[in-house]
């Protein structure tokens, strides 16, 4: 029995998922949020209960009922897929209900047919020829027997965009990526997903946190201000090597999630957290040019190098800044969140790049389109304004973006511009009042549930620590140096232990790649179903 | 019968236009939108329809019975003017309403006297003394026959400021120039007013667009760059002169509206998006100065003509941005729209004639005043704030605004200060961004009326292509060459069209000049007469 | 009578003080707003009125029950001190309620203890255990005759933070000062209240303006640009002495406050207007570092100036501005208001001072600090979000703060980086836009009861001199030089009308110190008694 946050005398919420085997016998299962309590007679009790003609403010009541296909392989597949709504009248939620009901058998199809709807068109329509209508009569609208209708329902349910407000409204978290109690999701729950469905976009952060490490190595190693340290120019060369592994894998995998679900990308696209890490593997990219050893790179890199990778960035921005401007309900003022500084920084990190294949005039260009919408960023997440309500109470790592933004900027003044001026002196001292404001916070890391979305975390740490080396260069002092020392330390324990966590959660704990619950929310409150809607509208 | 968005049940607006000459005999029209049918009996039936009780979701239905007086001259006026309120009681709506039931004589004087409730107040007083009484009248407030209260309601409801917030309330459009539909108005909707009152200061666009492209071809003649162009000076010459005549009629016929109707221009003054084309005409101004052909102008202008072009410009400035900071309910969150680019690129305009006439330091604090507002602009219309509703989802030419004021900004900078350094250069680019970022939207030009501010639409992109031609002076290579060209062709090209679009609506389709509707909406939603806010009350 | 504005129908609020003498014999004092209206059976009636059972929304019955105890002596004390709610159930409003009614005697000392509840928490402890007791006695709950839970809520509402949101709902005028009339508050309004309680924080705006002076002065007879006024330096060292012994006055007085009534100063921390005051006497030291006559400072002061200052004020900022980043419910777009320019205006003071102890890069770090948060708070207040309440319609002294910030930018750019380049002139030309913008509003200073937070608003005025001398030694001509010293003329006699003011608030009138009623609003509305409350949603 799930219930919201301070409910109304009087309101109840029951959230019942109850497995009836063979028909007759039940074996309840209660829930309470994600973790199932097995409960026989209790169950039976409560399936009884949510049988009973409920009060007007009965939400939610799913009562799943089907034969159990327990699957003793790798992923446990419970036997609750057809979920039922026990109400007065017997309503279907998400298209699924009560399938089991009447047709005991080709549950297994219909279980495996679930995660097509993320699947690309083409594919959908080409390969899964012979499931998908088994599976669409498996899911009808239980007023109109034929099911026709319903079916074309489901498929649009996926395929249209699905607005911002939904997003907010479903998701919560910093990063929206925690599905509110009340929400029925278009995946089963407690089933882990295929393996690409649960890869998610964000996963390029580690891409964008090792490759800056090189960089990082990189400059510590031929930095005159850190010659001090004799660093071997050897780690840069292994990290850069590592970091062009990791990259490797991540955009193989993702390109056969963009093969293989391309409605999931539609969907990762579409949430406003999300589609700043679509920026990612470009900034991924630009890092591991920049990054690149002495030895292995030219002293002045190929102009298409910067092509290539300024090319996406710049048709996403395109995109996203116009939104912003002009677009629909993604309004700067509703969709501003940390994680928009991953959309600015590209154009900061763009500029870099292009000074070193030597086109400063395109890298002052991104630089200008840089600032420009960095002050809007900046100064709509400072007001905090009362509409973007993605930003949570407490801090999170995603706010270390923060300084990722103006360290970047102060670089890239120096690398186009040739001069750590005034400019660059008061980007990187901005940086570094955002990264010491940050710092004294002590709630920094508590509380939150690793994702492989920090590791975009540690590459502002990383920038900020090259910014150092760089005012280090201009102002070569003992205070500067130690600074510079002491930051990159820092950037570098940090992205160790975020390493070993990682390895700690995909080998051990085996738990990196959780279901990927934000890219399945449903497109409207109601599921997609007219007659819940009508309910709820007869119940005020 | 219009009724509300989501009226409550039971409330029922009439508004109907009826002129019942000699009492008994009734020629119906009846009235869609704007788009008058004329239906003789049909007419007769829907006014009996209107007496009964209607349904619900009827928007609007006019009744306008009475005889046609078609004028055969330019100006079709119909004897539209007496508006009655048929419910079940009676009511009078905007308090002209059934004049003509009791006074059947002196309709015509009736008529006339409507556009004098935007007279100038002195002239009003001088020369209508004897239409006014006989007006004032025929106003008659149903209940009390004497009318005397109605009189002084009226003159309240034109002389008053109108709030801002009325502004949004009944007008829609990206340039607040369209009348919501259940809105009444002060003047005839379906009679073509006098030619004055149709004269908005949007006109002034025209000078902006013509001056600017003076300005442009006077630099594609004279600048370095684009010599290999080999542009004669003559055509700056030819575009001038016809820029200075264009600007002497428009201020010429506005000063002439200025005399006569001065209630109207301060209609004009209280419309948060008109408001910024009072700057307009001096903009113009300035324009002129900037772009006077070499054989005409000296070197260096006499500061009396910075002085004069400014001192307006300051003067307006410091109201309106005093508003935003401090006055009343016009706080920029909520009157930002595009065109408030116009009150900002005043200055840097200001600021590149300040240079013209030798007086640097004074550019340089328009410059910085300047710099200031467009930055608190800039980042309120990149939020676009759940407050601001002017702005459109669609894309508009007030859109290309955008551009306007960072292309000035870095003419300016190079101007003042003498060289195109990192400022210039950040504020061009950022120019040069949005307007990428406008270019690869293709709906920019789609489905809007056409209206004279269009002009000052173009202005931007020419100020565009002459902050170019500076950079290709800068950096004179062929991609900035080649982008000086074709910006200045696509500016002279979309002048021309504009050009070639005003006359046909000028002589062919005599369209330039529609009804100015957004300067007649009432002081009130209720339309002044309290009674009807009463009612409104009562029904809910 | 106090009536809400725009009561709905039906709906009466009756606010009656009334001071029974004697048990039996009823003279009322009804009060409107602030002023006491003595009637005899007028008051009898309207208390009359209030015994009757109301009908449900009625807001406030204050019914003042109690034996006068007129004090002859320099402060009125009125027995208004017990305060009762006289509806259908009698309900303690302050927790003070109908003490005089049971217990005739030992009302002085319940008196006198009230003001403990402000106390630091240590002495509250040690010193009033015999005073607690018997005022904790005298403060039942009228339904729970032991009293016990009561008391726990008495200490909880002083010493619990108030939120945000309180203060705003509870406090009005542009620097939140003055309590609406239907709240309640926790110290007696008609009495006089300690010294201490009475000092606020504002008093540092003296020092802040006196400081400032001092600096004038000094660049007044150092400048080479203002030589030809021959100003001798004992002028600056004349102010200098009274700024420092000003100064050091209000810091004893202020360092007893804090000793005595810590709790007090807690409330002011939490105040939205008065937590920007705190940074006041940090920068009131810098001032007088800046500002020490070359007489007695050496050229070159010691870092460890800089240090001191510096310290409290950075942790000022990490706390304040990390509130409007990521902390509950203090964000920008809430409690921006302009006041908020003192936090900022403490980096460029800090940069000026980093300068004078030779530390550049110190001064840079927080210029670019002042600058990013300048920006925010800058933007923020033009746009006057429709969150931001605490802005007044009128403009107000607070007002010139506006011009203080981008000054101070602009003389610390040209100490730290050695020149009045472009970015000093353009903060300076932005500080004279808004010096001028306000300078033509006429209603500047009318209509608002003089505060020792006044003197916070001339040293804006003083810190547009400094800069305007500043910018005429880098453009000597006539203009400059006459503008510099006009302003300083003006600021100079503005702060002679306010030292004048001063002296006769705090000497003739003795009104320099009214009651702090802001620190003494009660933390939930309903004044913390719980009944209340209930009886509120009853009626709802």
């Amino acid at each position: 029995m799930v219930s919201s946050p301070s409910p109304p005398a009087g309101q109840i919420f029951v959230d019942i998922h109850t497995v009836l085997r063979d028909g007759n016998d039940g074996i309840a299962s209660l829930r309470d949020g994600q973790q199932p309590i097995r409960a026989g007679a209790a169950g039976g009790g409560s399936s009884g209960e949510a049988r009973k003609p409920m009060p007007l403010l009965v939400r939610q009541i799913s009562l799943e009922s089907g034969i159990a296909v327990l699957d003793t392989g790798k992923e446990v597949k419970r036997a609750s897929s057809g979920k039922a709504k026990a109400d007065n009248r017997v309503l279907s939620r998400n298209g699924k209900s009560l399938g089991g009901l009447s047709a005991t058998g080709g549950d297994a199809a219909h279980r495996k047919g679930d995660f097509n709807i993320f699947r690309t068109k083409s594919t959908l329509g080409s390969r899964q020829n012979s499931l998908l209508p088994s599976r669409r009569e498996n899911r009808p609208d239980l007023h109109c027997a034929n099911g026709a209708p319903g079916s074309a329902g489901m498929g649009d349910r996926v395929t249209d965009s699905v607005p911002a407000g939904r997003y907010f409204a479903a998701l919560r978290g910093p990063e929206l990526d925690q599905v509110r109690d009340y929400e029925d999701i278009l995946l089963p729950k407690d089933e882990v997903w295929p393996f690409l469905l649960r890869f998610p976009i964000g996963c390029f952060g580690m891409c964008l946190g090792l490759g800056s490490q090189a960089i990082l190595w990189g400059a510590l190693a031929t930095s005159p201000a850190m010659a001090f340290l004799h660093v071997t120019p050897d780690i840069n060369l292994a990290l850069w090597l590592i970091a062009l592994a990791v990259f490797a894998a991540v955009a193989v995998t993702y390109t056969l999630k963009c093969i293989f679900y391309f409605e999931a990308i539609r969907r990762e696209y579409f949430h406003p957290v999300r589609v700043n890490f679509f920026f990612a593997p470009w900034i991924a990219c630009m890092f591991l040019a920049i990054g690149a050893p002495p030895r292995i790179a030219p002293k002045l890199l190929h102009p298409a190098t910067w092509c290539t990778c300024i090319a996406p960035v710049f048709v996403l921005e395109l995109k996203i800044y116009g939104q912003w401007l002009s677009g629909g309900k993604r309004r700067l003022s509703k969709v501003a969140n940390p994680s928009s500084h991953l959309s600015v920084v590209g154009n900061f990190v763009g500029a870099i790049l292009a000074a070193r294949v030597g086109w400063e005039e395109a890298g002052k260009f991104l630089w200008a389109v840089g600032l420009a919408h960095y002050l809007c960023v900046f100064v709509t997440l400072y007001q905090r304004l009362p509409t973007s309500e993605a930003l949570p109470k407490e801090l999170h790592p995603v706010y270390s973006l923060f300084i990722a933004t103006p360290s970047a900027a102060s670089i890239a003044w120096k690398a186009i511009y040739g001069e750590f001026d005034a400019v660059s002196r008061t980007f990187y001292f901005i940086a570094l009042f955002l990264y010491c404001s940050l710092v004294v916070r002590i709630n920094f890391f508590r509380g939150f549930r690793f994702s492989m979305a920090w590791w975009a975390y540690t590459f502002p740490m990383t920038t900020a620590s090259v910014a150092t080396i760089r005012y280090a260069e201009e102002v070569p002092c003992a205070f500067s140096k130690g600074l510079a020392l002491s930051l990159s330390l820092m950037s570098s324990i940090m992205v160790s232990l975020l390493f070993l966590c990682t390895l700690l959660h995909a080998f051990v704990w085996r738990s990196l790649f959780p279901n990927d619950l934000a890219i399945a929310i449903t497109r409207d409150r109601s599921g997609g179903t007219r007659s819940h809607g009508k309910e709820k509208r007869h119940a005020k």
